[in-house]
């Protein structure tokens, strides 16, 4: 049971994410109407054409007294003054929730307002995407069976958590609650950095002299290094900055690794080398059973 | 026409690489007898029982005085040390010739005997490969349409060049001619820095406090990026240390382009990282585009 009978959701921002989650509630019969506001206005149109959204908002603030549940998923940059916005203006809301990779300067701008507001957020970030973008590549099957992680604060209501908690699990998806500290540690780790080391490798290849050759005789294993590296500029370069701190501590355990390793193959250490490879190989096999194991269990 | 009609060829290490290219060859008509060496008299049996190849030699001396073409396709390590027994005792071969991704440390010992030997060897690396390996895993289609670059050196006779370029294209690779250093080096950027890379930070998260949480939420991103650390630890710690200076060369100028990343993440110079991340996803996305041209041709 639903803390509130079918529920109004909104959105502010209707990107693929915003759009897939529109889809897949529309598609769980969960909320009882689904509103969006978004700068560019073509978007909302195109959402209401999909069937994505019932009606468009035209500013935040009828957004947030039409609604229950409202859900900020803008790009990163963004999503800091709007969810002050939103929680400065509640309406009608309950919980206010979100969807941004980093957590940490979210739930520090949220716990510096008085706590009535700060009570209505839960911070959240599902983990899920796709490397298409925009509302038109919406799929309401993107979260089924995948992880969202929830980093409720010492300011969050417990019936605001209740709330995103049911929004989630409705569409399919799997909730778990973590502390926000681990939380944008674990995903500098797993994903800010590796993409932080994938440009700088592909930057430094562009700018070598025998740049031309390089890409001419780099294969299979090179493509797959730098896919991430593929990604969107502006969207990497929001989060580096967002998660800064802990995307600098990551960075700096995997130099002092990388200095071992160059020390080994300066001194000729095979012993180290292989050792390090090893230990490298079982944890990334295993990794990767265990990954397996999760998307079939999606599936 | 081959200089050598219907040449006998010998493979010396009957793995992956060596099994395929006797089985694309006896599949071109390419050669007359096909016969092998290696430590590992099962292999041979496998081979034999395969039709990879005709029959197996006792001993290195016997297969090369039974050759005219003589590959070296052992594991790195063993490469430099075997291959100056083979051109010490060159037998009737009249090409030696060899498949290791690093050349430079090859090229160097055969530079050091007499000219006469050196003469008879062209250093070679076939730009293919698989996850699989073994004499069992041979496939003969491994190389079709596939890039071979050959490194010859001052010391190498245009007949052995010759002959190694026909027994390449018979089976439908495309030869390449290269400067060693600059093999080396491209390999190094392309291929070996790329596997230290990937080893040293798997290596990192694996001894995180961070550990069980780290590879719980990381996803398809992480997994094509740390794929290369499931690589065998022994072969690319011979890698490593074969192409030592080239690798360090390489690794440094890497982490001269991740320190400046870094300083921008710290100092929050958003143009910055905005210009290396689009400088590097330029050149990614055209790299890909143009792989896919390739593997479309070879197809």
């Amino acid at each position: 049971m639903a803390l509130i009978d079918l529920p109004r959701v909104g959105f502010v921002g209707l990107g693929l994410i915003g759009g897939s989650l529109a889809l897949a509630l529309r598609e769980s019969g969960f909320a009882r109407e689904i509103v969006a506001f978004d700068v560019a206005t073509e978007t909302l149109r195109r959402g209401q054409e999909m069937g994505v959204i019932d009606r468009a908002a035209r500013s935040l603030p009828e957004l947030m007294a039409a609604v229950d549940i409202a859900v900020l998923a803008t790009p990163t940059l963004a999503s800091e003054g709007l969810l002050l916005e939103m929680l400065r203006n509640p309406g009608s809301t309950q919980c206010v929730t979100d969807v941004a990779s980093v957590k940490g300067n979210l739930c520090s701008a949220a716990a510096k307002l008085a706590p009535e507001l700060a009570a209505l957020y839960t911070p959240g970030h599902p983990i899920a995407g796709s490397e298409r973008s925009g509302v038109s590549a919406a799929d309401g099957e993107l979260f089924h069976g995948q992880r969202v992680i929830l980093t409720p604060g010492d300011f969050t209501a417990d019936s605001s958590l209740a709330l995103a908690t049911q929004l989630w699990t409705s569409v399919g998806a799997r909730v778990q609650l973590m502390d926000v500290g681990e939380h944008d540690a674990v995903l500098a780790a797993t994903s800010h950095l590796p993409h932080v080391l994938a440009y700088a490798l592909v930057d430094a290849l562009a700018q070598s002299p025998l740049r031309d050759d390089i890409f001419r005789f780099a294969a299979g294993g090179f493509r797959d290094f730098t896919r991430i590296a593929s990604s969107d500029p502006v969207m990497w370069r929001d989060i580096a900055l967002a998660n800064r701190e802990a995307l600098l501590a990551s960075l700096d355990e995997f130099s002092g690794h990388l200095d071992t390793l160059r020390a080994a193959i300066d001194s000729g250490d095979s012993e180290k080398l292989e050792s390090t490879f090893r230990t490298a190989k079982t944890a990334r096999d295993g990794f990767a059973r265990e990954l397996a194991r999760r998307e079939s269990d999606a599936r």
